[in-house]
């Protein structure tokens, strides 16, 4: 993959408010809901945060296999990353992502015990825009290191 | 289920141009794909064309557990729909659901030996707007019958 797809795989998903992730359900369905991405380092590994109650969170307890999707209606272009989805129920990560408005949904604030982080990590992808790009996911790749300095910045 | 929250439901599906639909691949990962809604049957049944060779397609022929995932970002409702996707390759169905414009993605006309039709036959839902419906689909439910005049148009 050239450089200058790297960067508009990394562009559509930094510009992307919320992408569709998807869980298998116990009877082996594939089920989809529509998240905000918290946070990401490249495309290696995108946060959410989510109810801890929520089926989709059980559904990714009892299989981690996931897939996160992007797309721009706009100019035609869709990420498809296919990875695992771990959950975070522990108040050390719960507390590094938490953000201000977040009491708005986890009124216990970040040790909410019905809050949690959920943690995708890609392990392949399908880029489509002009033409397809299947891709594994490598140590170099789109890998940015974040620093926490009052909300989450790329170094 | 009353019957404005069907309203509302199938207003979602019909004022919606696409959706992303899911399939599960040999590895068992949930993938998602986002597809022009073609036709549709109030809640019950979804159509959509697609290449015969494309990797989704291929995966439905092995596994036909689905979903199809509508989302209004402006007012934030979603609908999930989750049953199985049946593949049509016989030349009545894909002269049935021809339509114009078609050739652009199917050069060599209704009998392309790679276009296909996709029919989701949904079993359960799971609706949120101002509060979260889960339901089964019933032979009551949303059910419109179509007929072919020029285009596809509900009776």
């Amino acid at each position: 993959m050239n450089e200058q797809v790297k960067k508009d795989i990394i562009s559509l998903i930094e510009n992307s408010r919320d992408a569709v992730v998807c869980s298998v359900d116990e009877n082996g369905f594939p089920n989809a809901k529509a998240m905000f991405r918290r946070k990401n380092d490249g495309m290696r590994a995108i946060w959410f945060s989510s109810n801890r109650s929520a089926i989709h969170t059980q559904q990714w307890i009892n299989n981690s296999k996931a897939s996160v999707y992007f797309c721009n209606s706009e100019d035609i272009s869709s990420l498809l990353l296919i990875g695992h989805m771990r959950v975070y129920t522990d108040n050390e990560t719960k507390q590094l992502y938490w953000e201000q408005g977040d009491e708005e949904y986890y009124v216990l604030g970040p040790t909410d015990p019905d809050y949690c982080m959920l943690c995708f990590t890609a392990e392949n992808g399908v880029y489509m825009s002009q033409k397809k790009n299947l891709f594994n996911i490598d140590d170099k790749m789109g890998a940015v290191t974040y620093k926490y300095d009052k909300g989450w910045c790329p170094e």
